[in-house]
């Protein structure tokens, strides 16, 4: 088969590559229905983050099973399945306290580029949708819950939404936008999105965004406060991993109020004194997808939400290199890829 | 009257300085019964923390009110009455939150190592004992609920401790000590102290604590480590402030896990990616005693707790300079002074 491998900073090939095999009796091999460029992609796309020579690419993934090791129980060739980026038993301390992508068997996924894929711990990592093979109007939104809908979920978890609760968004990339949508779920009475762009703007409020603040840093902050009657917000959901965000996060959240983050941070240092006066919760890292998966799957076959629409570019996924571009160039919000 | 300042780092005066009154019409003034040296004291008086010329100290007290201003309502001459070391107003959004140390009126309290102490926002930050003044047993245990229990108390709040849970305590001060008596009042199964010196060790055990753990560091951390199965604490109190410590807390956690800071950090810097990897909840800041006060004061005048034992020293006011040097060569844990 094909797959994706990113050679430099904006060098992606869509290349031969060996067919994925079962290798350990834990494994899945998947035919994928879906899969996409994520915002986090991008980092080693734009050279921001080290690569340690050609490096396949891709961890987001849904598709139909062909194939199981010996040891897999649960999962069955023929079944749909949607997987997170990180590997999981689901079954060791971490597992069983919520943290999956912890799992003391955990690995990130990689080339889910790709039209075949090996899934490792398949029983504890995937999750079968209820009815069969899902029609193809819902591919796009539980391929969102892979990853960029599950991390949104957690970010909007783990800044502790509350019904009735105000709620800002850091971030108007996929995990943002649906981190909205998350919020919204969860009752959040005000959700403030911070976006200045029109079509990801347009997104957040079909979402649930009740207000849109374009300024960014202080201005943005000051803007926040403005909202709030100089309080702040109860949650504070941080979807883009720079200091920048990091620090207008901090500064939005209300004494006591709680920050998520769930973007890789990239440079971020926070000065222990200045956070200890803020008083605000932290709390973030690589979204335990797995715990919201069987949850998130079903509002999406339900018809409940729609996260799907965070996808505005299909490409057949040998233009894989165009999907990339097209995010870097904020063309895209971001592209599904069609094996 | 005569009150301490500090002149520089090891210089410690009892002096005389003018008589506290009533400046604001929401202000008290107090006849202490007694107050105390701070761990936190010992930052300026050991030099690493800068002070802008001579500086009065002391900000842990309680007593009887000698006046009221005019505005003060509920607050009476004659009442025994208890004070954080941050005013409040008990009524801003911050407070009604229960983050009154973030009070739109916030002062940090400072002269209370003095027998007289003005005390702004009477009404809000002052709580008085139920059936007037206390017998004198009691008194050292209602001191240190003006700081040091009510920021072991919030430090095993903040870090989620829950009955059955596991907690380890850093910090062998009297606020780690009260960390430990606090979590062993939430219900922990497993209170682990880190700890190397003998008498605060059997003060911990005193306290509630299963486990010490005398190594640090790495060793420390293997150590805890080795004590969980592998897999951390569930609940981890940083009651130090340094950059070891806050390191030593967040890698004993285990993954989804809580870490609580209540001692202002000097010179902590936290790695937003490695902060991200370990999975930690993070949340502390200056306690906010006064949402725990009332409970505070009836645990100890019911005896229940007992936390007054964290004074080891006793001395008249005037020798407080010989209770800064105790604390500062750890010849104490904490020194009481009676006016």
């Amino acid at each position: 088969m094909k797959g994706t491998v990113l050679y430099r900073p904006g060098d992606i090939r869509f290349e031969d590559r060996d067919d994925p095999r079962i290798v350990e009796p834990t494994d899945a091999v998947l035919r994928l229905s879906a899969t996409c460029v994520c915002g986090s992609d991008l980092w080693p796309y734009r050279g921001l983050q080290p690569i340690d020579g050609p490096t396949p690419m891709g961890h987001e993934y849904c598709g139909i099973v062909e194939e199981v090791g010996s040891a897999v129980k649960s999962i069955k060739p023929g079944q749909f399945v949607v997987g997170s980026f990180a590997t999981s038993d689901n079954t060791c301390p971490h597992c069983q306290y919520g943290y999956q992508s912890s799992c003391t068997q955990r690995e990130f996924m990689l080339r889910a580029q790709a039209p075949f894929l090996r899934v490792p711990q398949a029983d504890g990592t995937l999750v079968p949708t209820a009815g069969g093979v899902p029609s193809n109007d819902l591919i796009p939104s539980l391929l969102a819950a892979s990853d960029v809908l599950g991390t949104g979920w957690f970010a909007a978890d783990a800044a502790n939404v509350r019904p009735g609760g105000t709620v800002v968004v850091v971030g108007d990339g996929a995990v943002g936008l649906l981190g909205v949508l998350s919020a919204k779920q969860m009752g959040a009475g005000r959700i403030i999105a911070m976006s200045r762009h029109e079509n990801r703007q347009k997104l957040a409020r079909e979402f649930g965004a009740t207000d849109i603040v374009t300024e960014r840093g202080d201005e943005g902050i000051a803007r926040i406060k403005d909202l709030t009657n100089g309080i702040g917000a109860d949650s504070v959901l941080e979807c883009v991993g720079t200091q920048e965000s990091m620090k207008q996060a901090i500064h939005s959240t209300r004494p006591g109020g709680y920050v998520s983050y769930v973007g890789v941070p990239h440079g971020v240092e926070l000065d222990g004194q200045q956070l200890f006066f803020t008083h605000v919760h932290l709390h973030g890292g690589p979204a335990p997808v797995r715990r919201f998966l069987p949850k998130l799957i079903d509002l999406i076959q339900n018809g409940t939400i729609n996260p799907g629409k965070v996808f505005d570019l299909t490409l057949p996924l040998d233009q894989v290199a165009e999907g990339y571009r097209a995010m870097d160039e904020r063309r895209a919000i971001k592209a599904l890829l069609q094996p």
